[in-house]
């Protein structure tokens, strides 16, 4: 059967078979350089602590259109309750199975291909092309694709147009392209009161009690209508602990874990400073620290997003809809740099769960898409 | 030196060299039969499940004057903490040291001798004198007063006068005598929402935000304004726990425990009625279980009180007060017998804590003290 694959999903199994899970890359990238080579890519193996990236360009004169991704996946969970082993790829009634095949091995043998017929047609683009591939996506983040890009601000090499190969579509291939990414800031509160027993609350200060004003003050607040492409910020809290286990005990400490997913109406300083009023009008005494993961980010109508949206209506017949919904990704590391940055990969109902899965056929699709937008952006005129 | 000790002294050291962590007894109880049973007692040894427990009665003929108390103590916690070991009793400038120094090994000495002293003087009292002891109080009290309670009420033995030798006192022996306890309702609340990403709270529902208005409710309402002898009813949430520690997952479930301290201008019945109104008003979706550790109880002015205030009075030449704060004891399962209960024991600032102790003179006083209520209550006219 192998023989009747096409050179998309022929690449996609060679990487699903490679169990890179994150940070390993398990061979992934070897692959992928060897391939970029023969075709005249000059590569950069960049390995920042325990994590396998590379850089790839062919063409010196700009603009430059990177794709982007990730090698690395999530742990395939219990794998006695995958149909066939996670990293086994198999392809039944036309789809294809295996831990990656959404989330993105898919997505990166569809830009590998697309490249390789794009030069076929045109070896002497108006522009330069690049790969920039971490292993560290589905991990802490610290050492991939951040680092990549100061090492490349570092030397003053920059990306024109990003293309990030993330699962942006919902119901079919191409519905959704993501244009832009809410900013994502998490907060670790503590708040102090005093220990004590239940039968002698005068002698104790519950901050079960102290905080349940705020909280509920907190969960009820518009932080902003959203803006333009953003939906209203939202704020979430993760996790509340208090207590002991025991039950005539009154906790001396509440810790509350919260994440905002924020419009570019508010900015983390702004939200900061709100979420503080609302604790001191509640006099709480409190330990508070942040954590941002990512300002919010929008390419707006553009030479990239336009291309893209082309590419799709020419491939799929279908319309697609601008997004900036959805959970953080490596774009928001590259939009920081000026490059216009959009997602565009396969139908993302299976990832990181077991029986993760890809219409076959949706992956030749992409690699025609990918390949679209190649054209539109960096054929000769 | 311990050719110098008081019977009293000597007797709390034997007690406390016996290291019965509860629900073990480590053979105090039978040191206490045979000192009993040289006085005519007729014992009983009641051992239910695990615990020992013992009923011992002198006299046929009420009225029935009890005393009460338990030979298990709390664990003593690192050793290495402890200025002398916990298990062997030490007297430094005049205070006794160890593990159920004040709760209550002395006590239970102090009553024995006391009721010693009084035989001599009355060996034909005016009633009955009694002794309930237990190894199960500092435990669940599942197996130990309870069940001899139960045991005592279905063969219509009843008792008129109990006197619980419980630290009942502040400051200084005898300031303060417990006439009565708070009742104790606990609750455990499960709070059911749907579990989610943070970056799609729309796909969610999180129980921790619908939940805090309630608890802000919950936290703010005045339950009573409390009743005569008792304080006000009061609220404290002891645990509240959601979220699997991942900083991207709103949480499916919330788990709060609580407990009330209620006073006799409510009940049970009232509080869990108003808990559910709140709850509903809310629009939760939610279980909730409930658990009565114990009824309000009081013992009003009568011939049990006013035999422990003068007792006090003539011993130490101080006032007492009458208080019904503070946590459970057994006296919760004596009540509701019909018995007048009261609790009298030494000094509680160390129970249950490192370097537990009492003044070695504060157990004699005590024994002068039950031996003033024997006088006023038994003494034959
Ligand atoms: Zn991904
Ligand atoms: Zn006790």
């Amino acid at each position: 059967m192998s023989g009747a694959l096409s050179p998309t999903l022929e690449l996609a199994l060679e990487l699903i078979r490679r169990p890179s899970v994150t940070p390993e890359d398990a061979g992934c990238q070897a692959l992928l350089l060897e391939r970029l080579e023969r075709l005249g890519f000059r590569t950069e193996r960049l390995r920042f602590g325990a994590v396998e990236n590379f850089w790839a360009r062919r063409g010196e004169q700009g603009p430059v259109l990177a794709f982007a991704g990730h090698t690395d996946v999530v742990p395939p969970g219990p794998e006695a309750r995958w149909s066939s082993p996670p990293f086994t790829p198999e392809i039944r009634d036309g789809i294809l199975y295996g831990r990656g095949a959404a989330d993105m091995k898919g997505s990166i043998a569809a830009m590998v291909t697309a490249v390789e017929r794009f030069l076929i047609r045109h070896p002497e683009p108006a522009g330069a092309i690049a790969f920039l591939i971490t292993a560290d996506e589905e991990g802490p983040a610290v050492d991939g694709t951040v680092r990549v890009v100061e090492h490349l601000e570092a030397r003053g090499e920059k990306m024109d147009w990003c293309l990030v190969g993330e699962p942006s579509s919902e119901e079919r291939l191409g519905d959704v392209i993501k244009n832009g990414r809410r900013g994502s800031l998490g907060g670790r509160l503590v708040v102090h009161g005093v220990q004590g027993h239940v039968a002698y609350p005068h002698l104790a200060d519950n901050p079960v009690h102290r905080f349940a004003p705020a909280l509920a003050e907190l969960a009820a607040t518009t932080w902003d209508e959203g803006s333009g492409d953003f939906p209203p910020t939202t704020f979430q809290v993760s996790n509340i602990h208090a207590g002991t286990g025991a039950t005539n005990v009154i906790p001396g400490d509440l810790e509350v874990q919260f994440n905002f997913r924020f419009s570019t109406a508010v900015t983390q300083t702004e939200l900061e400073a709100r979420v503080g009023a609302i604790l001191q009008r509640h006099k709480l005494t409190y330990d508070l620290s942040w954590n941002l993961s990512g300002n919010p980010f929008l390419t707006p109508a553009g030479a990239l997003v336009e291309a893209a949206c082309a590419a799709v209506a020419d491939t799929t017949g279908e319309p697609t809809r601008l997004s900036t919904a959805g959970g953080t990704s490596d774009g928001r590391f590259i939009a920081p740099t000026g490059a216009q940055v959009v997602e565009l990969g396969p139908v993302n109902a299976s990832i990181h769960k077991v029986d993760e899965h890809v219409i076959g056929a949706d992956l030749d699709r992409l690699s025609l898409i990918y390949e679209g937008i190649l054209e539109r952006l960096l054929a000769p005129s």
